[in-house]
């Protein structure tokens, strides 16, 4: 951990290509960290220069004597490879490459890329970039701004990591604006090695940081990401904005850091499962760490609101439900005591109006009033800024309210509050510029604690590896590791059509279905024949099967016989490999519809109790199966232990890339059984 | 239409309780008019003060004898009817009751207000409010501030009616960051008389307002504002937030205005069919409005991003898929020519990379050469600000470009930009804050040129009104009605349990429904038997279901027989009346499960052909029907007659409350027929 500790606390840096040419990087950087007044010591290496702002400059990284704990790379391309030979010679083992051009660019830097990685492997060193936009450290015994945005940005307690240099910029650009805070700032840039892996763990274990925020555009190791929270080792909340969410978001990403983005359904359900609260924009990536970071966390959805306005509120109101929040029903209690306050006019129920003329002691007792109902976790106080009330003092006076409690503001005033709020605010708390914003952050508090709870979760068992070959496998081989995982599979028969003619024993009424190696949605090609009662029916229906496959251009190779069911429900339960998070399982509607009706819900194979539970429930068709209006439902424990160990199958196979039992029938008398199971088999 | 023109273009003003008192509503009101310099004559009237603000006041109404175009009320409510009374007899007919205290605060207030408005309709006058802030005229010609927010908004084209009071004036306090502009503003409050309908005709006809913007919590009659649409009547953009979206914030918006709210469900679907723009919020509705008064409408949805960093591009094409837009793909010319400006490490692929040295003449090319690319139609701009290139110069020399598609830019800069470019623009478009703003705009502004097309619409037929007893209509009832819309409905017969004992001809199978009219839904009381082959079976299964009605407390009195049909799909097609919308048609998947699928669509029941179209391939089984993987699909023209004639039914029936074909029957020969239909009457 050394490595990464001196990237945010080094005594002492160096900055190999720092420049005297102002608006230069290397000028840039240098001028960031003295402006913000570095605790530690500063060597800028520049063979050609002396002295640049007042740092006595060194011509090389052998010339400075002492003990670098940080070393930051801001030379061109062309010397980079040079100077971390110089920074590893010289025993430094945290390295910043700031400098552009590598895998981003195309085969030539990937290549760079990864000989520079291979020489940081090698002698245990650790770097941070290429291509990124450095690091800083707010707390008062280290003031590092080691990136080439010159602000000055306040202290907190939040840590931020950003993939993209750019969103860096951003929010450093506003951060007198935004009132963003934060301990550590740090650009990873093409995470050749460093990556969110490895600042997810140090912050956890960094007791200045309580809260991790990240911007993301693709996963380095998702499944080794989430393996932290499986393993319950995280006590943080976790958020973070992961773009490259469409079809088109993830080709921009591609092209921008060429890193592989996995697709977005299983990230948003992955980051869920897991408790990490997924931001849809900047704005709710730092609101929600502005929640964390100055207000306790609501212990239930109960929400007040308190308004000297009706419109605003209604916003408010309406964003509860999304957040799975509700309008808090106020005890008659309060509610008498609210009327010795509010105008008579006004309103003494939820949300508690005051109208335009509800001035600072009203708006203060009212706060108080609700913080202190049993039936309130949290409330959210309204004001916009009327001719006859000015906001500050009414705003400080909220600000002064003691309570175990989330109390957030919302203030919609004239422009120079702002400034005024900015300069003389006692309490500093971070102040909502629009009535839903407060909402949206409560609701990811909630999410977070609800989810923070440790769970029992399924791992891999220790199993002897099996060999089968690559692609799907066969029908015996589906058959041996279902009925090894106890999944119920159909019996049947499987004959060439040569043996077809020949069978005689049967028990009526069957299904017949045409194989062919090459054929996989058999239905597309009418390859399915359904409910045959009698030998002459099945042999009529062989021969219009071959007559269908023929049609289309395939063979008939084997025929699959297996006994007709009455079908109630066909579901759906499969799994894949993700080539980011691993073994994911599905479960859902299933039948030939299956796209169109669009009814699934996945998660990642490391299932706990619960999960299983979410992960039939919220399907529309894992309602339908409880039993509705009148039907005996399906007995759910038997739902429960299929998806289950449909996930430890996967688990404990490695070699599972996907896995379908698709149609999973629920019979007329609700039995279930599996009419149809590809298995496919390959290195992941 | 003088009484509505007098509002925003008056040339004389009364203010009936204007006031000496400073943070006065009285006083304030004035101050506004006063500041902002209202080109027109002021007439105070306050019966104790001489002067107030330089103006002349006056003791009553009566002393004026001027004409007066515009009477504006902010005296207390205990003198309003008495102010009312003063303004109709001196002939006044556009009349502004600012004052509060009416139907929001409970019943005496609704009476008050109700006495105010038969006054009001007697004298043939116009009202705005009451409980309201006052209206706005930006024109040089004007120059009317009459609110209590003394801010000076910058003219523009934009027309903004607010419902409540306190989003008008968050919106006015916050104008100098925002920079919105507007031509007309107007606060209507309670709308106990004039409401967005009024104005929604209004400012259609106002030439000088080209895009109108509402904040609605409920629309007073929303029938006769589509009915605007409906007629092809309105050819200016309108863009509504519509609050009060979850069943709590109903509540809220309740409580407030005392307005009912309509099913949000409605009216989104409403809005969409109507091409009505509908914001999420307030930044979407403004930023639309922007976009629409400074940007021409995209031709079509194929956008060009250039940017100077990669994440905030990520981020705007992210947001394409979900608004309809795609990623431009660049004609290899501009491709060729953009090799000539890119840096070689940057990208020339859309979205195009200029890198951090990105510079104002790069960046200024490249946007021209993206504009006339004939597979772009509209572009966005995105630069976050580096240390080496400042951006004020580059946002002016985008500006400068002229095209015939939009142009939209995005700036994330330290705080100093944005004072500068306020001051010193010469061009001063708006500047997006986040890269996802323009990208909504664009899809906004694409979605209502789409849909701005003249189209065909149903209209109610002329026929004789129907009387039949409020309620469920009966079995028979139910048939004439279908029958004579040509809505195929399952032949039944209808017998007492006695009748159904000595039934000697049937031909089977057939289907047993057990009919009592307490009961709704029959199969939750086992009381529907299937596929019923003998007249033994008959009897025991007439047996089973009055045993399971018995059982539950229920009485079989009828018992209906229907043919057995083998079912392959569920429709449900339904309809209901909208206590604001009027007729509403539904389409979906049927049966029982028709909550839990929850699949449905809905339409005002003024369909065009193409809304027909949408209603049935906006669900999911109406793709399925359409024929999947070696299905044979239904029919489509059958069943958008059948869409067309429910229209029609509850278009020309207005006693139709609601109604019901669930199920609607596709068999396994593809035949549609109704198998289930109930058809409620009475008055709305």
């Amino acid at each position: 951990m050394t490595s990464l500790y001196n990237l945010f606390y080094p005594h002492s840096i160096c900055i190999v290509g720092a420049s005297s040419k102002q608006k230069s990087i290397g000028y840039e950087l240098l001028n960031s960290i003295k402006r913000y007044g570095f605790t530690g010591e500063v060597f800028p290496v520049n063979p050609k220069v002396d002295v640049i702002l007042d740092y006595k400059c060194y011509e090389n990284i052998k010339e400075i004597t002492k003990t670098i704990d940080l070393g930051i790379i801001v030379v061109p391309k062309a010397f980079a490879e040079d100077s971390i030979d110089d920074l590893i010679s010289n025993g430094i083992k945290s390295i910043i490459l700031i400098t552009a051009g590598f895998r981003e660019t195309g085969v030539e830097g990937e290549l760079a890329e990864k000989r520079i990685i291979e020489k940081i492997k090698k002698s245990g060193a650790r770097l941070v970039g290429p291509n990124c936009m450095g690091v800083i450290n707010t707390f008062s015994d280290i003031k590092l701004n080691a990136t080439f945005v010159a602000e000055k940005p306040a202290t907190g307690h939040t840590a931020f990591l950003s993939q993209s240099g750019a969103i860096g910029a951003a929010v450093l650009n506003s951060l007198r604006e935004s009132g963003i805070k934060f301990g550590h700032f740090i650009s990873v840039g093409n995470k050749a090695d460093i990556s969110e892996n490895d600042l997810l763990r140090f912050w956890n274990n960094d007791d200045r940081i309580n809260t991790l925020t990240f911007y993301l555009e693709s996963f380095s190791n998702g499944e080794s990401f989430i393996n932290n929270f499986i393993e319950n080792n995280i006590n943080k909340p976790v958020i973070i904005l992961k773009a490259g969410k469409s079809a088109s978001g993830i080709k921009a990403a591609t092209s921008h850091t060429g890193a592989l983005a996995s697709s977005d359904k299983v990230v948003n359900a992955v980051l869920e499962q897991f408790g990490i609260i997924r931001a849809n924009d900047l704005n709710e990536l730092f609101n929600t760490a502005k929640g964390f970071e100055n207000y306790p966390i609501p212990r239930g959805n109960r929400i007040a609101i308190v308004t000297n306005a009706g419109g605003p509120s209604i916003l408010a109101v309406d964003k509860l439900e999304e957040g799975n929040l509700v309008l808090a029903e106020l005890s008659p209690e309060t509610i008498k005591r609210l009327k010795e306050i509010v105008h008579p006019e006004g309103s003494c129920t939820n949300p508690v109006d005051l109208l335009p003329g509800g001035n600072a002691e009203q708006f203060k007792s009212v706060n108080k009033l609700l913080l202190e109902d049993d039936n309130v976790d949290g409330v959210v106080s309204i004001f916009v800024e009327p001719v006859m009330v000015s906001p500050f003092e009414l705003v400080e006076g909220i600000n002064s309210i003691k309570s175990g409690k989330p109390l957030m503001q919302v203030v919609m005033p004239l422009p120079e509050f702002w400034e005024k709020y900015r300069q003389e605010s006692v309490f500093n708390y971070p102040i909502f510029r629009n009535p839903e914003d407060p909402v949206e952050v409560l609701s990811n508090m909630l999410f977070y604690s609800d989810s923070k709870v440790k769970k029992e979760r399924l791992r891999p068992d220790k199993t002897i590896p099996k060999k089968y070959n690559c692609g799907y496998l066969s029908q015996q081989e589906t058959d041996v590791l279902l009925n090894e995982y106890n999944i119920p599979n159909i019996p049947s028969l499987l004959v060439t059509p040569e043996e077809l003619i020949k069978i005689t024993e049967l028990s009526f009424p069957v299904c017949l279905k045409g194989i062919s190696p090459n054929v996989i949605h058999k239905s597309e090609l009418n390859g399915v024949k359904l409910n045959i009662s009698t030998f002459e029916e099945l042999l009529k229906s062989a021969n219009e099967i071959e007559r269908n496959f023929s049609f289309k251009g395939f063979t008939v190779e084997k025929f699959l016989i297996q006994p007709f069911l009455k079908v109630k429900h066909e579901l759906l339960v499969g799994g894949f490999r993700d080539p980011s998070f691993g073994p994911i399982v599905m479960f859902g509607s299933g039948g030939k519809y299956v796209e169109i009706l669009n009814d699934t819900s996945m998660k990642s194979a490391y299932l706990s109790e619960n999960d299983i539970e979410d992960l039939i429930s919220t399907t529309k068709v894992g309602q339908i199966i409880k039993g509705v209006r009148g039907d005996k439902g399906v007995n759910l424990n038997i739902i429960k232990s299929l998806v289950k160990n449909s996930a430890r199958m996967i688990l404990n196979n490695k070699e599972i890339l996907e896995f379908d039992l698709n149609p999973l029938i629920v019979t007329d008398d609700n039995i279930m059984i599996t009419a149809d199971a590809r298995i496919k088999w390959g290195r992941s």
